[in-house]
């Protein structure tokens, strides 16, 4: 059976970082600030309607440093969904004031490398819920993109399909002693953008992120096969604290 | 016989990704953005008028995530032809409000590593057709620039021509595999830009770039040979949609 | 007993590197000028305040070079707090002087690899007051990111406990050496941003940093094992030098 | 005998890639335009004048696709007539309309690897004039800088000479294939840029750039120890080709 | 005895490159223009002052190609004394014409590998000219970083220090056969900028640069590890030179 068929995927994610245009925002008038206040609190009120009728999700952050200041992530149900999403916040009055940081394209997945012999995933109930998730609102996400290393000797598309099943399976496991600490989204983006995956991560506490990432790269997966690329961490950011921010 | 004789070319094909400036644009009046989607309505339909002539064709799509808004794929007969294109853009109207984002030099080209011993690839219709394509208008379109990698024992380069063919051929089948499904055209760049190759795919279902190009990562010449550069990823553009866009 | 389960976390880092604008700088009047100094000297002053709390702590000295102008190097209980002081920055009158240069998020960290075996780390004073420091005010700061490396056999990960330990042991040997002269604070970054690590060193006389990178990179943990980031290097700023700067 | 007293050299040269400020361009006025129209024709016809005295030459091409606009190729007896040539142009009208895109220094250089034993080689006229070359008006040029590889057992400059030699023979029977076809110049930029050489080639026939350098590359010389920079490629422009982009 | 006792340090050296902002130049009043000279060469005459004073040194030079159009190498006793010059510089008339382009921070260095056994460094007063030294005005520089390779077997901190001795030594020979032709000062900036050392060429003839370097390209030390940064060439700018440039 081939590597492929062995991938289950659910909504597509936009990942859309962004930096707020301090001096463009400090010199703005306070009717141009109401203006576009009102248009990306509207803008988030569409987005969360569309989460209540289950059609899609949003997960709505700060960024700690000067990377950028928010992350939107945008999970539809397709490409052309996320794109629109994309247009209408850079058509609008907030848009002006918000500079592109990073964006990131991917779609939910799964993989079974860890799934029991003879199981289809699909028809297990929390895989499905897996696919097409509702966004955790905890007090903090983390992401980034990675790869799978392709060099000389570590190179994880040349091992076995059984020696990746197990490799898998103990990564897993390191995963696993972190539930109820660390809700994790894994979206794949081969095909999609220039790494292979990204990862999310969603915990009440921002340093058990670091003590999930950590203790992974001891993990013969990461130690030898992982490639990272740059870390998001940032915090929760309600309708309230939007407000504050730019007030 | 030379390694370099193994490959047809064809049309030369220039990938020109835009970024919409949305701060020009939002704050442009009326008539200047009508102006300006009326230049670009017109180049969109003297390049249309080229293709039906089939002297050259245009893919014309968006691009999911901050990278870029737009690509414009044109083939022609030669450079000169895609440098006058890309000055008229620049000098229209419409190039005031469209900021570069990345662009690809290449020529469509076919090995014929997978050509059966004995024939002439120039006396097979479909090699010619594909030397010289009318670009499909699937809902989707990804492209990315890659390379064979030459690193101390993974060497493309260093391989025998055998290995290199029979590899090749391995990799072959998984493409075939997608017929019905995904449309690539591979483009050579060698001496033209900064990847040995473009490859540039057109499917109705997004997911099956991520089906194709996850498959092939597990093949030897991708897993071990393979490099890649930035993935793009987008939504056909019908005339409708990209006056839409900018309304 | 995992490796996670090894280190010890204390205060959030930030460090908020800025590029002095001083196009905008030398273009503005002197009212404009005095409102943006004062609202500087008026956040100082409130940091100052919190350490006096000793509920966190701030470096604060200029970078020699282009590479930025000023680091504020800030350390807090949360996360939260630390983008309080981001945003609060960035819409002050002094933000719009100050540019996004360089940023480093992370937590102050003590690793136990040196403990002597038995000793429950937390109970040793130095070691809880190392975790939430006041950061010394010397003449000198020298800040840079670093990795352990994970190529092929240089593969830090994939390495035992016990060889970790006993080159770390031998590392730190290195350090002690120092003492007196330079005093360092490691602060992890593994899910929080770029690079593993980040170290910060503070020391009256500047070549005490050469010397001390120097020493240490004959080292094997960092001959081998080490990869490095971007070097900062700056002079201790008194709120006279702040004025006489800014004057 | 040491490796350097193996290299001649003749001019300087300096590849200056220019992007054409296209908003600044279209906003300009009639007469804006023309002063710079008219100081770009001026100094393009000093230049021609001094390869007519033989003291130096020019080629001018245009860039296809966004990495520049024009290739500004120069070559003089001083690097300060380079530096001149530099200063000039950004001082006079046309510069404020050219962005800076790339440059390159180097000197234009000959090896003898492929010399006849006990030949010197200065006195061999086909050589004084490749090394003071008057440039090529062909239709296309391809410039790109390279390096050879230093990468454990790929260590070009570990080789002896003698295996040195062996290989550039080989690499040398490859380009006199294209005799006629693809003339080109080698510079070398060891001390002066970042890279090693600089290769520009001209052809009337683009496509002869793309065999030349891919069938080089399955030569163990490139294959093994080649390292390449970002390619440009682009088409011969003239004087009234030059009005016309700009007009 | 460790390998950092091995090492003298002298000035400080800030290399500080700029490149002119030839549009706001142009488009100065010739009062702003006068002001902003005489600004520069008011500068220039107190930094010869220091120089004259032998409490540091200058070097001017321009920078041919497009990385840069002015070096600015300042010595001096102290890392303060280098940030009040880049602030003094930004504060001035001048500042707003001159954009930044590249700065290197390091410390004039000697090695003693070269040494003979048994001899004190500091008691040769040739060692102690070359620790504080008065910058040569050859008509030409060249500036690049370098590190020292830690890649595998390719790793010259795991090497002996008999080894490194040995290697250094052959190096040391080949720079000696330039005597008289390039003087050179090595600056160590391990803790203070982004590679271990920066090196300075001085030459009346560009030529022996690149022959020396590329000389030493074939010695084991840089072959197998040398890593190098961007080099950047330029030509004597003396105080007429300044003014007739910036005229």
């Amino acid at each position: 059976m081939s590597e492929a068929a062995q991938t289950l995927e659910g909504w597509y994610a936009l990942h859309d970082l962004r930096s707020i245009d301090w001096e463009a925002w400090n010199a703005a008038s306070a009717a141009e600030k109401d203006a576009a206040l009102n248009d990306l609190l509207g803008l988030v009120a569409d987005w969360q309607a569309v989460e209540d009728r289950k059609e899609g999700s949003l997960a709505l952050y700060t960024v700690v440093g000067q990377k950028a200041d928010l992350i939107f992530m945008h999970l539809r149900e397709t490409l052309q969904e996320l794109n629109d999403i994309e247009n209408a916040f850079n058509r609008s009055a907030i848009g002006r004031f918000m500079k592109k940081a990073y964006s990131y394209v991917s779609v939910v997945e799964l993989s079974n490398y860890m799934a029991a012999p003879g199981v289809d995933p699909m028809q297990v109930p929390e895989i499905v819920a897996r696919l097409k998730p509702i966004l955790p609102k905890s007090n903090h996400i983390c992401f980034y993109p990675m790869n799978k290393k392709r060099e000389l000797q570590d190179n994880w598309y040349m091992l076995s399909m059984e020696d990746r099943k197990t490799m898998m399976r103990s990564h897993g496991m390191i995963g696993r002693g972190y539930a109820g600490k660390v809700k994790q989204v894994i979206s794949g983006s081969v095909g999609f953008d220039d790494w292979e995956w990204g990862v999310t991560l969603f915990a009440d506490d921002a340093l058990q992120f670091k003590k999930l990432v950590y203790e992974m790269r001891f993990d013969e997966v990461s130690a030898r096969f992982g490639e990272f690329g740059a870390f998001y961490v940032g915090n929760l950011l309600t309708g309230d604290a939007l407000t504050k921010l730019l007030k």
